[in-house]
């Protein structure tokens, strides 16, 4: 994927190289390969178009500055990485008919899930005038970060996008939400490096002691260690490979990894380790169903190091752009004003050959329209991340024939929690695949205890004989508790946006440490609404 | 330490038994072996008295239910294993000459830190009404979670305390706050597996690759397994070691194993353990500062597994208690209305054998008395926990000195932000080891370059060729970025707090992440000036 050499200087070495994997499965063969590169390379020119192009959508004429959006305006350092799992993603979806969603963790990463909901025609279908041709793809890059048009995060608009990636931190606990009940669901989930320093990230790692592999689905996490954040180097990215296996394997996960920048090996790479991530998957929950014992599993991941702005130059002007932290916004800022770097620029998009991609209408051509999955098993495209239309309505009982009778004012002195907790009893009782209750272990001292009559805590971790001694805990549940209020938060929202009923219970003193959480909530079911 | 037996069922063999230790070694002799045991013995009757006591300080008379506060409130969970904690450092400090602080992270433990602050004096000093005596004794116990009296958490106004333990997860931040920049302190800090589980603590431990070991301290936090919240399990204590061992490896640190019930051979071991982790620390220091390499160690940590509510009944009306959640709050809540659980309090408080280790007076016995460090060196009375002592007043250049000049209104367009900076520049020079700049990876994009020219951004993790290109990074700096607001909002909590000066730079849009701790941080700051 060298750009093309000109007169400015582009250098393409990446210090990644030849991919180093886990796995050593090369699945592809040199066809597939270069179909897989070739959809790469189309999502790829979709990102660089979104972040500059507001005409000349397909390069049919030289580039010059008219063709600029005025105010550049996204990010381009996570967008090859996630497009490349997505890609590789839709492969095992089809291969094995999976039901799967994807979440995009990484702030400002939304060009990588929309390129790829554009060329699985999600996007058409959702926004007519956004058309799979030339005009449609020309008013698809203008309305990327411009005014009127749609945001740079994966926002409420994007097709399957059940999170945001703005305030960061709660991919995984968003994730861990959306599979909880839906025991078919594969939620691929690409964790920022930058993200995973957040306290709620950092924890929500954890879920899987609260995830039952006979009754839920799975979560695939792909960390992706793209090496920096806005101007400095991530944590992960720079500890020693035993320290970071070893952190994951503390967590309870098995992390496969996948490393390098060479696309034909990483392809293979890829391909190889995602698909022994799903097959693991389904022989652990399979074994659990077919048995009856929830036993939780060491659940695979993926660690994906790849360079920072993957396929972009390598330096500009004798700076370090690809694998380095100049890749995280828009990668070339000066275009407009610097002409040699509008032909940097062009030659760059061109190396994507988008005439070899498109047709000259506009439309991805057949041979590789027939690598995306069909109707609603497009990940852009999954019911699951357009929750409402999936929503049954709450079974509620009456709450009237939960008053107190015979109140005596003044004089009679009752629980109003624990009358109360018998309410929330039925509704558990009566919608239970359908209703939780998430709370940081305070659903006892809230006085909400009757609720275990219907469904006790999940507790995937390991049993004591003493817990039997009113320990209320079950490997199938309806109560969530953990000591976090934020994956417990990120629990419900998942839980809710995929289409469920969900509560959450605090102590008045403590809820404030999820006060941004709840309103970044709002703000998005208030934006959905809208659409 | 069984409770004697009585006619009350006291069932006292505990599913922990004798300590297993990573470290083996036994470097106390039967003698020091008895003496801590008292020590101990007499903390664990604080403790109690705290939570019980309004009258018969030192159960001379017959425990009756008058001598019995109206309402009970406090924790008595967590008190055992931080006490024990507490008493071992001190054997270290008086034998290494250590200049140590005690943090104590689990929610609700101040009975231990209060019990040792109480027999070390220098509760008496601060507060001469509760002297080392048994009318000191006597109100020292009914103040505890009472009107008018003092809270049940490490409140402000507990000697030596920084850090409340309300709201969770700060405790290992906050602790790295107190260390930076005071190259000889060693902080102590208990961690809860209750607040392990919040975001903010699961980050902080990667608080590490920000620290310098020539121009800090160290921080040595002991993970307090106790096993319970209020009423769950807590993930860490119901993973397995090797998850358990391997998280902590993945986080960096050295991870050493103290756990059992067994009194004699737990003293043995935490005594070993704490010791080897103490000289570890020094080791580690001292070769960086003597061949002036600044590079990472695996700090040493300890991982402590006790049973919660330890040296309690461990059942009561065949209900488990210690070792259990139940041992969490008040372990014995009815014995104003049930004449055998007064009983059996009165047993389980004379089994800790007051008179043995209180003279008739009710002063701590000279022999346990030499325990205790000196002057300064208590921890307790550590002028770093009462940082407002030692605050130096920060050298400020004349703001007036970096206006712009030749301002014309409506047509000069200024950036005021990078002209605030070089204010801030040259802020950070004037106090080298008084100033530190926090945020959460945004002092460039927030247009605060400037300050890197006076002190660049402190990076112990892995250093790569390119971050010569312009990266600002180095071992030794005044800039702290983690993509972490809850990590650097509580390490500039404790830099201040320890007498020093901060800044915290963030997005508007994302500082509410940390409101909470905000609001606890500045109701902590209100309570000092109170006191």
């Amino acid at each position: 994927m060298a750009p093309p050499s000109g007169e400015v200087e582009v250098e393409s070495i990446s210090p990644y190289g030849i991919a180093r994997t886990t796995v050593d499965k090369k699945p592809l063969s040199a066809e597939e390969i270069k179909k897989f590169d070739a959809y790469f390379r189309a999502c790829m020119y979709l990102c660089l178009g979104m972040l500059y192009l507001r005409e000349n959508a397909l390069l049919k004429e030289p580039l010059k500055k008219e063709h600029l959006k005025a105010r550049l305006l996204g990010h381009w350092g996570s967008d090859a990485g996630q497009a490349f799992t997505y890609l590789h993603m839709n492969r095992l979806i089809k291969k094995y008919d999976l039901n799967a969603l994807f979440v995009s963790g990484p702030g400002h990463g939304a060009p990588a899930v929309l390129s790829n909901a554009y060329l699985e025609g999600t996007y058409s279908e959702v926004y007519p005038d956004k058309a799979e041709d030339e005009e449609g793809m020309r008013k698809f890059f203008k309305q990327f970060s411009f005014p009127g048009g749609i945001g740079s995060h994966a926002t409420p608009e994007t097709p399957g996008s059940i999170h945001e990636g703005g305030e960061l931190g709660y991919s995984i606990s968003h994730a861990f939400g959306t599979v909880f009940d839906n025991p078919d669901l594969i939620t691929l989930t690409m964790v920022g490096d930058g993200e995973a320093e957040t306290g709620p990230l950092a924890t929500a790692w954890h879920s899987t002691k609260f995830l039952n592999p006979i009754t839920d689905g799975a979560v695939l996490p792909v960390l992706h260690l793209n090496g920096y954040k806005i101007n400095n180097p991530t944590i992960l990215a720079r500890i020693s490979h035993k320290e970071l296996e070893a952190l994951f394997v503390g967590y309870g996960w098995t992390p496969y990894f996948v490393e390098g920048s060479d696309l034909e090996s990483m392809h293979q790479a890829m391909a190889g380790t995602l698909e022994h991530c799903v097959v693991e998957i389904r022989k652990y929950q399979n074994e659990a169903r077919e048995s009856g014992k929830a036993v939780r599993p060491r659940w695979p991941m993926i660690v994906l190091r790849s360079p920072k702005g993957w396929t972009g130059p390598r330096k500009v002007d004798d700076k370090l752009l690809e694998g380095f932290w100049r890749a995280h916004q828009i990668p070339l800022p000066n275009v407009a004003s610097n002409p040699e770097h509008l032909q940097l620029l062009e030659s760059w998009m061109r190396s994507y050959k988008p005439e070899e991609v498109f047709d000259k209408e506009g439309k991805l051509i057949p041979e590789l329209k027939e690598l995306v999955p069909l109707g609603n098993a497009r990940m852009s495209a999954n019911p699951v991340g357009n929750g409402g239309i999936l929503r049954k309505p709450l079974d509620m009982p009456d709450f009237r024939n939960y008053a107190f009778q015979n109140i005596e004012a003044g004089v009679s002195s009752l629980p109003s929690m624990a009358n109360m907790a018998k309410l929330l009893r039925d509704v558990v009782a009566n919608n239970m695949h359908n209703f939780r209750l998430f709370g940081p272990d305070e659903t006892e001292s809230n006085k909400l205890g009757e609720v275990y009559k219907a469904g006790k805590k999940v507790w995937m971790g390991e049993n004591f004989e003493e817990d039997a001694d009113g320990g209320n805990l079950a490997t199938e549940g309806r109560v969530m508790e953990m000591l976090s209020e934020h994956t417990v938060e990120g629990w419900l929202e998942g839980y809710i946006l995929s289409g469920r009923h969900g509560l959450l219970n605090s102590y008045e003193p403590f809820i404030h440490v999820i006060d941004s959480m709840v309103n970044q909530h709002c703000k998005w079911i208030e934006k959905c609404n809208e659409v």
